[in-house]
């Protein structure tokens, strides 16, 4: 019920003013117009929450996903969820029928899993090595279940610029790209430079060394930042996929 | 003159063998499309080139000035200029009979300054305090040097909700918003979880003791990357500005 | 027996100057008003001592419990014991019928518990994700320990604004607040604006990738420090719970 | 005007719908309490607004200090403002026929300077060495403009304990205590031990080589935050000030 | 087939046009030169592909090596590989009848094992101490397996100078020299003083406490690099003898 | 042999030039004094060598022991031994009759320990937690097998002056001062203000949070090294026992 | 007065309970032996005061100094006073005829100097650059002042190895060593291994790019303790000579 | 005069054995082969010494350069040297006749400047962007000095491929590649892909942000370190063209 609509219940008499008071303190963000963004976004961006594994236990995932499952929504995502956990989500969704899909690699589940594609293009995940892959995965299956066509353009770091640019066309028919690469991070610079649509860039905690666990990738690609390419946190394939997808949904 | 037309030069006679051969290694890039790629970001982005000023001297930025508005540029855009180096720019300007623009608080020039809007929606910026408006204006004007319509929001930190949330509307209509802070970098969280449209988060060196030249507000903004909010370089409003436009022109 | 006793002692014949000097060697610090402090403070803060559990074995731990329990002390609280130290601790306990409470999520065992509040005011402990709720309940049961009301108010991260600003009276009528946040610790610049009691700032170790172990909590927290809010250690929520007691119980 | 009388005055006819819909939109905060607090806040804490100087030119802080002081406020607050503003600024208070005081050590300014005390016991500040006195000044007179009764206590360093210790009777007596030391900050463990008040610890940058900075200090003094010490931003003498003086105003 | 052969077929009508554009769109990069370098570098470097064991399963690993075997290579290299991932190579090869040889410190592996030496001079590796055994290991069979004769001065290091003097020959009469250190890592700076010849330093993670994995040794050697020392990544073994041998391979 | 006595031989015969030329060649640095270095030393201080167990086998470490047991060395130090490999070496030493003494908290082990005292005065140990136990054992049993008297003075940190200053007899009949403190390592400080010996300080790595790993005590002693504190490794017991006792053995 | 003697004089009724009571409290350290410290101490140490010029005006140095030579104070020593201070301090030292001496190299004045040696043995300044120079002149005045003879051994650094073991017997014969070095460090670990004396070892600001600001050196130096080094601040020449003196004057 | 050569002379009665253990205590290294080492070093490398002008007067420069001038050398080198220093000592090179050179972008100074080409192949020396140039000559010019032939690829950033690769035929004709880049030092790792020649890098301090003065490129560079590229300290040019020529000198 929406504020015109309680004033016009107060005004109909339909309401008493104590009843209107009371709605719309118990509902004060109506008025803000918060819930419809939050009605906006669940239609737009097609997923109505997501699940982060790593601070719970398998039962209480378990749980929050039977009551998503019960309120109609699909696409039910949860990162970050080792294999125990999943385990004991996967047999309680199994007993209520729930289909349910788990990506060792990555650490993400979705249950009620539904493939669509409602963007705008496609959007490119580029890696360097195979040990990113984790987190390549990770932003693959977060845009694929917000309704992206994905492309995968693994194993073509820098120092073997080939392998890269025998697959330019890839990389210019892409809408966004998503950069992921440990070490040096050289990467979302090179790409940064070839392509000319938005590139998010994700360093891993890959490597060794004076790599630490991150960082030189990091500052590596928020040097890089001039020409179209912006960074999100370590290992964050989730906010990067997520990320595209928004940019892939835009009007 | 692209392959085709070269291996149809050969097959006519038009061409030496040695010819082609020299054209070929001349110009290889064609081969590969990448001339065809500047041609196309030139057209889409408006932005010709960007001209660095910190490491060039005023006579040295001069000169491509003069050049690209020979070549008929407009929207000649150079960023980082100190107040002297404008000057010795700003007369040699004067005397081509070149309009020229300077923003002494971000150090912008722009020649042959021309405003239109291409773009598909707003670009918000928004800012916690005055101390960071000098990197605002940076994004600002290149923003608008490649054709957006720019809305600043200063000044509506997070320590004073009311400011920020008074002026909810201007952040939900958004195409894309550019959230610029310094200290505790809280401001890029918050508006991230309000909009619905990609955060650009401009860190800045603005602040004392334990900000650490940017490091605090740089760190706290990554950390919030997960709802759509991606960050570049400290103190970087050209890159915000040059993203936020890339993302506003999207079809 | 204090200073001015001894004295009187002395000019009475009742110390020898040998025997007062000993005394007043021995007990040096009775001078200095040292003893009334510790005498004082356990009157006031009804916390003898705190045993930290982490640098110690089961048997040490039990050893000091049953000495202090043995003296009569109540509510003695140890911080940081894990499970299998708990275990030793609780068999030992319940051989002497000693009453004994653990709480497993953060680590604290308590002997001797008695509820009771002598603050002045309420102390809220506010927090943004559910990962952070063993810093918090440690805090929260060091405050109870001291005698204090403590309401949680946990799950009010600065990404969904309504469910903090819809909370907004228990924050209001708080008298001291303790903020716990991991990642980019906005929450403390939020709630430090919204408060106008005393905000107690804990950065914690949650998050990954660079949010290095608590270092952008903490640092973000540091630079919004301007209106009221002060920080403790990463993950102390001891040390919180302890300053927000001794604020509450100011006179 | 409150939500109930916006529905009263629908009810009456006394507003359209439209009227009362654009109300609630453009005031949504009165509805949550934020006005209130705001009275609130400038009637306990004698503060209206501090004016953070560095950010600005002599000719802004000129006109803000002339606009408060038009509204009636006293004791108005300028801190991190130069030599050169700060005499802009008093040209202008001069012309004005308002009373100006400079401090050029703490670089803090006070138009309309009032002394009173409405604070419920002394705030102390202790500090280690001379070259600390910027940062306590600066915190000494932001406590004295919001109403607190200082007691200084410097050059108590704990490399010459004596002088702490003959010192003892200030702090036990102390509502409050700041302990400003750069270097490496044990000050505030040791005043911490000694202190059952709140303790408010503050790291300077004074020092060299491995102080880097303050960052020496403010590890430190993190680091002893067990019993009662918590600390706000390297050389934040005005936060320290201000929080002080919210700890002294309790009720 | 390169591109004057293209060309050729062409004119002589071997090849539509719509061919040899596919041909030269396919295969852009053989008109780079690239292939010929990689064929040139497997001549020159005797290392077809080096397998990095540490982000691949024994199986991943195992393939690599049948198929690289079943080409005809020898010196399989592999590095970063545990002892269990190394048994299931073992096992593999066995079967194949491939010989096959581990070195458990350095965790080494290296299939159809050949020595030989087709290098300049000698590479000398200096180390300090015990504990970087495992790295300098991997630097020995690094540039062993790629044609090199090396030498192992191990522990001199420099707290005791006598040891390094007595074998000044040996250093004397390196072509390049691998320098290993932890801790301080002034070992790379005496050696870097005594030799006449490139030195290749590798900070060691060995140590503890301040030497912050490796970071002190680093940043030791980083700056002694006058005297023609250069770094490579912390622990890097391969890396060095990578480079070392191809030093020591120029002609 | 003596380069004087080498020359002598050359001129009457007794010595051809090639012998000479090669025995100044192998030994050349009895000419400078080394030799006599070592003898020395091992005179002096009592240690022939210290085994460092951290990087070594327990087979290798008994290989050692037993060898210079052999030689006839007692007070053979062994020191970062775990429990595992010194079983090993206890084994060992039982079969060949040789004393053994190992010392779980500290991981130091010492094969033939005999107790005496040739230093000048007493060496003390201070320290401010249990938790620095090991850190100080390790300091402890390496100046006691080195000929020192040792004064425990264990728990006084400065949260609690009382128990340091009712110690200060101690502190002031010290020949050599070990400060050994994790946390904010403030104790260095403070006991540096109050002995005038050389105060020795060893910060810890015990704590949590933004101790980060014995950092916060490491630059919180660096930076109170004005009044006669030097400051060892993190952690690094041993170095501080050695040089106590070098400093303690001078003439 | 001493206790004892107080507690005589109340036996005795020469003193009242009150007046004994207050004389306690007012004098509390005397009874720790405090004075008797101080009297000790410059007894031993011949150096009354250090005036530590970087936190104090030209004025207020002469002002100290005017007051300790009017106390008979010689060998009164500034540090770190700028060669403006300075003049001010010469300026008025000439007027009331007290001699002295200015370091315009290491900022170091000394009034009323007198050169004398009390020491054991001699301590030896070692340096590896000429740019260390300034920190080693800071040495070797503070602890010339302090009664040392002291021999200054520059440029020996570890990148020519000739020049250091060319002065070798001039290591072999130091009662303490300060061991001055920036960029990497190692003088400090090879003097170590040379020497069979205390090292104290002081890294220096010197250098550029990873020598961040001293950082290198110092981790450098930390990391060699085990062989009786230990460290002082980043350029705190000053400490290490203070230090060296208590140590060559040990009895 | 060699060892044998001194023994021979005493056998012959040339030399008396004071005087022949006199001339080897005097030259103890020619003995260990130092100076022929030292005299090798001179005859290959072609430059005396290199004088290092941060630490220097313009006045000691000078005089250093006649004191070489007057031995004969030519390709005396100057690093680091400022305007005004060099003015001093063109002046005085002047004044006696010798030729001097001075480039002011890389503050590098020549005296007696003599072109010629002992090396094996050509020295490339790469840089991304126009601002590393002072350190891209400060390498060129340190490599030519010592003989080498130098050819400059600038600007040819990793964000404009094309330009990097219509220059592969220099790259990949090069004997020893120095990669010069500040912000993300991608540059590197793009080199060492392509080339098969020793790549050193050289990060510069350029840039701003999160380049954090070269540490950025700093860790990128070595993080790509496996294909053989190695690192020196940032904006050390000298040390890059130092070791270049070294490797480019190897027989």
């Amino acid at each position: 019920m929406e504020t015109r609509e309680i004033l016009q219940a107060v005004k109909n008499g339909e309401l008493t003013i104590e009843e209107a008071t009371l709605k719309l303190k118990l509902e004060p963000f109506e008025d803000l117009g918060f819930a419809k963004i939050d009605h906006h976004r669940a239609l737009r961006q097609n997923a109505k929450e997501v699940i982060y594994g790593a601070g719970k236990t398998g039962e209480q995932i378990l749980k929050i996903v039977l009551t998503m499952s019960a309120h109609g929504d699909d696409n039910i995502l949860i990162t970050r969820m080792d294999e125990n956990k999943s385990q004991v989500v996967q047999a309680g969704c199994e007993e209520m029928g729930i289909p349910y899909f788990y990506d060792g690699l990555s650490h993400v589940g979705i249950a009620r899993r539904q493939k669509y594609n409602t963007g705008n293009g496609k959007i490119v995940v580029v890696s360097g090595g195979t040990s990113d892959q984790p987190v390549c995965e990770e932003a693959v299956l977060t845009a694929e279940t917000m309704g992206n066509e994905v492309v995968r353009l693994y194993d073509v770091g820098v120092a073997g610029l080939q392998r890269l640019l025998s697959n330019l066309e890839i990389i210019m028919e892409a809408n966004v790209i998503i950069a992921v690469a440990g070490m040096e991070g050289a990467l979302a610079s090179v790409v940064g430079g070839l392509a000319d649509c938005p590139v998010i860039a994700v360093p891993t905690s890959v490597g060794y060394g004076a790599s630490f666990l991150g960082l030189s990738a990091l500052l590596s690609m928020l040097n890089s930042c001039a020409s179209g390419v912006s960074v999100v946190n370590i290992d964050n394939g989730f906010g990067a996929g997520f990320l595209a997808s928004r940019i892939n949904h835009m009007k």
